[in-house]
């Protein structure tokens, strides 16, 4: 994970404000206050009405890594105002370089479907810890997250082909790409092009050749001839560099050699023109010469919406490779989560709840130290209800927070219910054992099932309802009221 | 740099068919053809008429560092076939860890305005080396490319106002924020929120403090005070927390305290809301109390076009914090640059010219050996043109590529030039000196001032002529021709 791909030390990856506010809490003396913080995010992304959490194996292994080196300290030493004056002080860098982890930290784990709201990490601990935090957290997840929901998108509309990932050229920077690989993995595709994703994650990975491969040769029909002698297993033959029709002319050639020598074509790739034309062109071609064993692989700027419109028009493509939409989530490259304190513990140790104001009610954060039960019935995911842990209520009623006239309530006789935040560290230990990248995608898979259709559907999906229990939305619709009326 | 930065060996950071097809080169015997590859994009990123060169230096480090381990070996060695086939042989893995470097590349430097099909990177080596090497560069450059493009129209709308870049949260991974304060930087960004951007490149940094540090204390007045008794010399402000114009009369009153003790308030900064109303706002409060020295910072998903309409409505925001829509290069999150084989060298040692046919025009490559000169007259930029190292002309024609009815001629009396394309590395060994990001930001700033404003405008810009030298544009169709005559 981070700590075994990057070779510099974790506790500079963030927000420089971050430390400002630490060493203000520090001078304070309050930076051992204990606080919560929760990272969560606000709008589905690409118009959706789900999510799929990822990245929390890289987290995991962040907070079991972060802490200032001497190298570090020296660079903070010698940061200065703009007035010239050194920023931080000596006592404050010693301060720095005990840095211990020793935060409470409870999540959703990875390949399970989330929505808006949500907790996805809850962190309780010192202050200064938590602070700290915010943006590497943020980094990680909002990322993983994001890609894993666009290639979810695609697996549902995919069905049994298997879905390709081959963003690495694409991707933003090395790491958008190989934790683009993972999350894409997790979130439903079967393979990567990217070997290093490969080798670190264990992911199955996927190639054949390229254009310059085929004008490396004379002719197109000896370089197919060439590939399909040295990869007489593993040939799949693009057919796009100069004329595709042509090129599956060439490409039936081989694949009958292939077939005298026992061996056969896996397939043709098409990465470019008009996808369905071409497609059933192809398998046309191909069905005359009794070659329906050779599978028709497409790729070129592919997303959920070009996929359905493919499968509409009855295209035979059977393998989807997709690269640059999916890795950089190309029409919503960012998730926008935040992280917010939801508590802070007062000089005789009670919780005090904390909420950040808005003219926007979406942007009001939920207060007080809390987790969400999911409600579920007949392998049907009936809704997500988010409470205060620490809070008397039976948690059965749920008020739509956007419209209180509306409430579900959830009786215990009727549903089965599961809290979805799990221990992850207690006081700075793991106490968890984060499941194979496997076991995620078939999770998340299993889970889709359970989301009914009109949920999952690309184009205005119905919502998932997600609510606040009863007495958790009194409590911070009463704090609004207070605050608004300072 | 990468290798600084990343602790994994290079050589599996690329596609498996890359190696697949090192593989098959091998197996034909055909490895070292030497052979020469172009990168370059095709379309201008963001609806604009220039791009900004970037990330070179990255791919000189991967080229100084690119190997293959005995733990890569390892991993390639396992792999196999859908078949059960082991996918390649030991004397290949044993030839692939021998890998050592010797291409020669020649390169535009970082910060230098570039255009759509001029060759940002010519790669000329053996077949096999120059395959390796698509994926990784393309990664490196079609990120920080696209990034410093960003940051430079950011910086074009912001005139002198500095822009500070805040994205490491949002962004794409963690080297998607890395890579990203880097090309910000180069682009026309001042300073970075990101202490390891700040550390590994030094680039300045920048930050103060979250809505977080003023919910940590009993009032928003006490919080403010408190940072400003740990910050006098770096006391910016947050006043959105409640209630904006509130936060603003309760920053009026801090600033007054600093005076008093000799120092000063720096600025307010606003994160939410009406920025050109808030702005206003604020700023007539503080000049009320003769506090005409504070500076007002905004943020909240900035970008080129909500800076326009900011400037246009007269805000008086001075400092601009510039995060998401900056580092993911939200409207378009991929530059799409490609990496196309030009020429190959016969068995008798000559160059054959390559081509990549395709039914859209844009997306056929030049063949041969290029060079990119620019032509400049009284520090204005006239023009690009593509043209062969090799030929006999003396270039002064250059056809528009798109209608070859148009065409320029540059007399060399008139016009300086400067061919764009510069040593980098010559048989493997590194023959170039890296600018710091420091020159290479002024560099593009000056280059800047050279384009004509028609062409540097958001909407509708003029286009920039790039063309072909006269008689590679006559090699190209008669290849053209010839191919599709086949």
């Amino acid at each position: 994970m981070i700590s075994r791909i990057y070779r510099e030390s974790l506790g500079l990856l963030t927000d420089v404000y971050q430390l400002t506010m630490i060493y203000g809490y520090w001078k304070k003396g309050i930076n051992n206050k204990e606080a919560c913080f929760d990272l969560f995010f606000r709008e589905n992304p690409f118009q959706g009405s789900y999510a799929v959490s990822c990245g929390l194996e890289y987290v995991i292994d962040y907070l079991k890594n972060v802490k200032f080196t001497s190298e570090d300290i020296k660079y903070l030493k010698n940061l200065k105002t703009d007035n010239g004056e050194y920023l931080f002080d000596d006592k404050f860098l010693q301060f720095l370089k005990q840095f211990k982890f020793k935060c409470n930290i409870d999540a959703i784990e990875e390949g399970r479907l989330v929505f808006p709201h949500e907790p996805l990490i809850r962190i309780t601990g010192p202050l200064y810890q938590c602070q700290l935090l915010e943006t590497p957290l943020l980094n990680m997840i909002n990322f993983q997250t994001l890609i894993a929901t666009k290639a979810s998108r695609m697996y549902l509309v995919a069905g049994d082909d298997p879905i390709l990932e081959f963003g690495l050229r694409r991707a933003q920077g090395f790491d958008g790409a190989l934790a683009a690989s993972r999350a894409a993995f997790i979130g439903g595709c079967s393979k990567t092009s990217n070997l290093l994703a490969g080798k670190l994650f264990g992911i199955p990975v996927s190639g054949t050749h390229s254009h310059s491969w085929v004008l490396s040769f004379d002719s197109e029909e000896e370089a197919f001839r060439s590939y399909s002698e040295v990869m007489p297993d593993n040939c799949i033959l693009l057919v796009d560099t100069y004329d595709t029709i042509k090129g599956v002319k060439n490409a039936i050639r081989i694949a009958k050699e292939l077939k005298k020598k026992g061996k056969k074509l896996i397939g043709i790739r098409i990465d470019s023109g008009d996808l369905a034309y071409l497609s059933n062109k192809a398998r046309q071609l191909l069905d005359q010469e009794n070659l329906q064993e050779v599978q028709i692989f497409a790729s070129n700027a592919l997303d959920e919406h070009v996929l359905t419109t493919l499968k509409n028009q009855k295209s035979k493509i059977s393998f989807w490779g997709i690269g640059t939409k999916l890795v950089t989530a190309y029409d919503q490259p960012s998730l926008e989560a935040v992280y917010k304190l939801s508590a802070i513990k007062d000089t005789n140790g009670h919780w005090v709840k904390k909420l950040k104001l808005s003219e926007q009610k979406n942007k009001i954060n939920n207060p007080g130290i809390l987790q969400v039960r999911r409600f579920r019935k007949d392998d049907r995911f009936y809704g997500d209800m988010i409470y205060e842990i620490n809070s008397d209520s039976d948690n059965t009623i749920m008020v739509d927070p956007n419209d209180q006239t509306k409430s579900k309530t959830f009786s215990y006789d009727i549903f089965d219910h599961e809290d979805l935040l799990k221990p992850i560290f207690s006081n700075g230990q793991c106490v968890y054992n984060t499941p194979s990248i496997f076991d995620m995608k078939s999770n998340l898979l299993k889970e889709l099932t359970f989301l009914d259709n009109s949920i999952k559907r690309l184009y205005n999906p119905h919502i998932y309802p997600v609510g606040l229990e009863q007495s958790l939305y009194e409590t911070k619709t009463s704090m609004i009221l207070e605050l608004r009326s300072k």
